[in-house]
């Protein structure tokens, strides 16, 4: 259910007004932690079978020893991907939505509560990873430095068009399942190019998680971007 | 944002409770009047890019004069989808949630006055094809006789165990894009039996829009649903 406004009343309108008022403001406490602590937190966003968590394993591989990185992984239900990422040996923190009444995104009081499990101390990237939906997410700030979308090539080439709203608040787009690309009726080209529509700054790399290509401009990209962002503290 | 039940507080559960009540309240009267006029409605829901739109395509062509068919068409932005079901010569109703602030389903209300749009006395089927979304638009009601969810066979296995509640409301499923299984990590099966442990009654079809392949039995079943729904009126 989409916070922003609501036909049904002003009573409803206020309660909205609250709830994100209130998650803007936890949100600039997490970033103000994270940012004290020389940690910077990527919001991964994207479909449910997308290849968001391919592409966390496929990140944490190519990044070696040049960062130092957490997990914060968000699900409605199960903890299947957080084991996927355990065996790469980071420290993981589930968050399971269904315990906050099956939320369809993640919200900045959950990650408060996450990061108190997280070794701040000792890492140099927070990756988010949040529940599978391409429209509520992107209203919840979440105190990240970058938000990022994962889309899957095979999806079509209308989403940034049909979901602006994500495409706005990111910095980056990734393009996964490129290896199979031939096989779809989709075209990185185009789906770029309606990705610049919605969003003229957007960073767009085509990757597949799965072979590995393109994953490296990637990694350069979000180092650059958390050198910077620690210059900026 | 999901609606069943937040923490921040009694207010909030309140004005929740008052939205899905009054949708509860819609939805029996949408029900009510496509009975009365012999229309049976599906609620076609999935993740953005499984090919709910093509799947519509290749339904509304394998149906031919077996059904006459009108489809409501839910997106956040854009008319895209409209515009492709448009050249199969099917009356269509545009939903745009942008005007409801964003909305990341569909709700009764919205449907009732795409109704108002619908020649209803003239047709036997109603395809409401849901925002792209795995886990709001179950929450809601709309008046449907059946819902069907779309599974994109690249996304994996493991989506009917991460979003039970969709497939706990549904009773078909559509396995999309078996065209290219073989490229893909997932599988027909596995995906089959995590669906029938979230719902042992989910009635599974693997299909593919592109081919045709499947795209008979899922018809199948749709007509005899719709003619058993018929006959209990």
């Amino acid at each position: 259910m989409n916070p922003w406004k609501r036909s049904e009343g002003d009573m409803e309108i206020r309660v909205v007004e609250r709830i994100l008022a209130a998650n803007e403001s936890q949100a600039k406490e997490n970033r103000e932690l994270l940012s004290s602590h020389g940690v910077f937190a990527v919001n991964l966003m994207g479909t449910p079978g997308a290849g968001k968590t391919a592409i966390l394993e496929a990140t944490l591989k190519v990044l070696g020893g040049r960062g130092r990185a957490a997990v914060v992984e968000g699900d409605v239900a199960t903890t299947f991907d957080s084991e996927r990422l355990a065996r790469l040996g980071v420290p993981i923190v589930q968050i399971n939505t269904d315990r906050f009444g099956g939320e369809c995104h993640l919200e900045a009081n959950m990650i408060e509560s996450a990061l108190a499990e997280v070794p701040l101390s000792s890492i140099d990237l927070l990756f988010v990873e949040n529940i599978g939906n391409l429209i509520c997410p992107a209203e919840f700030d979440l105190g990240q430095h970058a938000n990022v979308i994962v889309l899957d090539i095979m999806g079509g080439t209308d989403k940034p068009l049909k979901y602006p709203l994500m495409f706005h608040v990111s910095q980056a787009l990734l393009i996964n399942k490129i290896d199979v690309a031939d096989n779809a009726s989709a075209d990185v080209g185009t789906v770029t190019e309606n990705a610049h529509r919605a969003n003229p700054s957007l960073a767009c790399f085509p990757v597949s998680a799965k072979t590995g290509e393109g994953v490296e401009a990637w990694v350069e990209w979000l180092l650059q971007s958390a050198g910077s962002g620690v210059a900026r503290r």
